[in-house]
């Protein structure tokens, strides 16, 4: 039997517990069964589910959640987003970014072959007829895929939104499989390391900005890990399994690494021990410069190549005063495919600001980083990319990072909590109330005045509310003001303005325009 | 044979092309066939699909596009976008509302069940595993899910945010399957009409801020179109169909319509004609004081209470001040199963603003409205909805509206388009330039200065650009001020700062903390 009267008799197998028999005769050959026809078939099994009570067997149990993995953002949570997504938007529009958006699902086949290993992580949406698709993974293949479409070869864009990835989800530490990317890239045939050391600075500017505690930024290059792959005898169709298995350097102990590239991955130990020696430096431009005399590390044009344009990225990283925070590291390698130049990734160092403690694998090397949580920001020069979606392959140089918002996000709100700090949700200047009965038509009435005058108000949705209610909305909501209505004052043509806090009050006479 | 044998019979039947020949039995029940058992097959079935090449039959052909139905927005598409929902969130803020987020996917039960006809529309994620999911398909129903869930009683919130619907797509009139919404809801136990009003001053207040051109905001009320149904002598059951009929009434001519309830839906001649007497009316808050006379509106209980409504409705809106734009029209009936009460939508009666043109059907009616551009908002009171996520069905009245951005935005490009308005799409303030060779140094220095300083700076990505090329960039995106750099001034402490527009130069001292 072929492959495909295989799968078709097993098919037709778990096709028995509808009680009925089918009798198969091989199949000739596999032509003449198109997509369209399975497509017909399942169209019909679905119809046939849907008849039968749409996925629910027996009673109906409702669960009132959200999807694993997802949350929802309450006000106060919205406050702290939107003053984080704020600072982000600042930086890099001080950076004289314009910005796009793309649909929050892209045809499968956009997808596919970009991610490497990680590609089982993404959500499909199911085949109801028409086109298959995917949620976006992240924003740079879709970035990627519209400089392809519209045959654009200079942007400098940032695009903030929400991607989806089907992982295991700790949510305690800020890992959803819906979550925020904010990126910022930059594509275009530019003079070596000027963009990639401006999204550096952009890094540099968030995180300080952000308050987040300290943090240092990795750099490194996969043109140095390719070289150095080389050099210590890496066999070329490992250089990518054994890049991921150095990529688990923040997480795992060099003894465990070496063990995986050894025992799993085949690796020689002599191999592995040379790796061992380089992924342990870390530097600044000293150490490229050092690198760049090794006598083993230097018979790599790779290697040589990244090296000199770490240095050129360090010397612009002092003119745009980075240098503090940043790190030339040889173990950082990142896990996705599309890197081709630069690499870099930003870590807190601040101990206790999340609940994650790992194991520290460079100690021994003095390093001042007792305690890692994990990665808030990390990019990279990506060359090929926008050529995979080309026909005629032609290429767009791009470089980029991407804000890893969530786990900042669980920062904040951490903090927030452990301050007890009042977050308003609302920014309403002035309540409108009565401190009498039968005065909603003179509160709707005083509200349409100040809101066409564009000034935040409120009303209780009460025709008669008492005055103690109105006053403690205002102190619930944080309302700075309440304008008091009262029969007298109406009489007066004035409206008593009390400040909430103080207790302070003025009359204020009411003009057509609003109050004065 | 049973149903589900004779649907069985035809699922075998379109296995024939597989050239396989299926032989059926009978099926003696349909017990036993589970939902499970189905989702196997259907996976078994895309499996094999998936080997015979996802979709494509021979040659990979690789598509560069967007899903259908989708967009993506460019930044100066994004620029409009922002001013849009700026001028949106702006009237939100100014009506005290907070705002949450809730995921892109809910459990497909918790949509299930809700939107009628319509959720044959709704994207279904794949079967990976896991939960069953769907996309949302407005912003209402996880609102409402989100209340139960937190046990909510008390909110004013807005949110804005894409929902998905497998809608046939016209995107030149602004229909998309990826579109965004702008829901401001009330929940809460108040007095009648008070939430209500502020809806439709919202609606009011953000059509006339973007400045759309007229509209009109028909209102009706659930309880009336009920009790007109009831007294013309519509059967109970029959209700939401025949709603579903007269909700065509702002695409179709009433002969058509009337012919859909007669020969579709089986209402007699009578009925019909008794409904079509009282959907061609419209009017104000004395049409309301008319029908609570009507022999026969008076006789159904709840269309009473609607008319009550409708008329503290209009008392309301003249306190603030939105009536001139406000009609109540018997006609407008509104899709979707959740509304209780009062309903209502807004539509932009400028002819020529989209390319849509439609007959017109109450030209008989002395109306003004000569060509309808679709709706551009809609909303109504939903007093059930909460309730249906609640595990003991406790209520808690709701009141919304949404405004429909996309048609909007439709409109607002084909104006910029039309008036060639030059839409920057960056902020950048300056661009630091230099006048010589040899000057990136120069140049990084001071954008860094600038940036620290919070200015929105920019420095071309090259080591020697063209003076000339550096002022052609500032001129393309608009970039108001560019910072010349040249050996003199730099020896002189001073650099240049030239208005692109008129040319004039002033030599700036340059300071330790920026320029002044």
């Amino acid at each position: 039997m072929t492959m495909l009267a295989l799968s078709f008799a097993r098919v037709c197998s778990g096709l028995a517990p509808f009680r009925t028999v089918l009798r198969l005769q091989p199949l000739c050959s596999a032509s003449g069964i198109t997509v369209a026809q399975i497509d017909e078939e399942v169209a019909k099994l679905l119809e046939l589910k849907a008849r039968l009570g749409g996925g629910d067997d027996g009673k109906h149990q409702f669960v009132l959640k959200t999807p694993k993995g997802t949350r929802d953002y309450n006000p106060k949570q919205m406050a702290i987003r939107e003053r984080v997504f704020n600072t982000i938007t600042r930086c890099f529009k001080r950076h004289g970014a314009e910005t796009i958006d793309t649909p929050v699902f892209e045809l499968k086949e956009t997808l596919t072959g970009k991610y490497g290993e990680d590609s089982k992580l993404i959500y499909d949406l199911k085949d109801q007829g028409g086109e298959l698709l995917s949620l976006r993974y992240d924003l740079t293949v879709p970035f990627a895929r519209y400089l392809a479409m519209n045959k654009i070869t200079n942007i400098k864009r940032y695009h903030i939104a929400k991607v989806y990835r089907r992982d295991n989800p700790a949510m305690t530490r800020g890992r959803y499989r819906e979550f925020y990317q904010c990126d910022f890239d930059i594509a275009g045939q530019y003079d070596a390391m000027i963009p990639d050391a401006e999204c550096l600075k952009i890094v540099h500017e968030i995180l300080s900005e952000l308050e987040l505690g300290d943090f240092r930024i990795k750099v490194n290059d996969r043109r140095i890990l390719d070289g150095m792959f080389a050099v210590c005898g890496v066999p070329d169709d490992k250089f990518r399994t054994i890049c991921s298995t150095v990529d688990k350097l923040d997480k795992l102990p060099w003894q465990e690494v070496r063990k995986e590239m050894v025992d799993e991955k085949g690796l020689s130990e002599e191999a592995a021990d040379q790796i061992g020696e380089y992924v342990s430096l870390h530097g600044g431009m000293d150490l490229a410069e050092r690198l760049l005399q090794d006598p083993r590390m230097s018979q790599s044009k790779q290697a040589c190549a990244g090296l000199s344009d770490i240095k050129l990225l360090f010397s612009y990283m002092q003119l745009f005063q980075v240098t503090d925070k940043v790190v030339f590291d040889l173990s950082l390698a990142r896990g996705l495919d599309y890197y081709t130049g630069v690499i870099y990734e930003a870590v807190l160092t601040q101990a206790g600001v999340a609940p994650v403690a790992l194991a520290s694998n460079d100690a021994q090397n003095g390093s001042e980083e007792s305690v890692s949580v994990g990665s808030v920001a990390g990019g990279g020069r990506y060359d090929g990319l926008v050529g995979m979606f080309d026909p005629k392959n032609r290429k767009v140089p791009c470089v980029g990072v991407s804000i890893g918002i969530e786990r900042i996000f669980s920062i904040m709100e951490q903090r927030a909590e452990a301050a007890a700090e009042k977050v308003r949700t609302t920014e309403v200047q002035v309540l409108v109330a009565s401190a009498q009965k039968n005065l909603l038509e003179e509160r709707l009435r005083l509200v349409t005045e100040l809101w066409n005058a564009g000034i935040k108000a409120e009303v209780m949705y009460k025709k008669n509310p008492k005055l103690l209610s109105q006053l403690q909305l205002c102190e619930e909501m944080g309302i700075p003001l309440v304008a008091i209505l009262g029969e007298q004052e109406l009489k007066d043509g004035v409206v008593k303005l009390r400040v909430v806090v103080s207790r302070e009050e003025v009359a204020t006479v009411i003009t057509a325009s609003g109050y004065s």
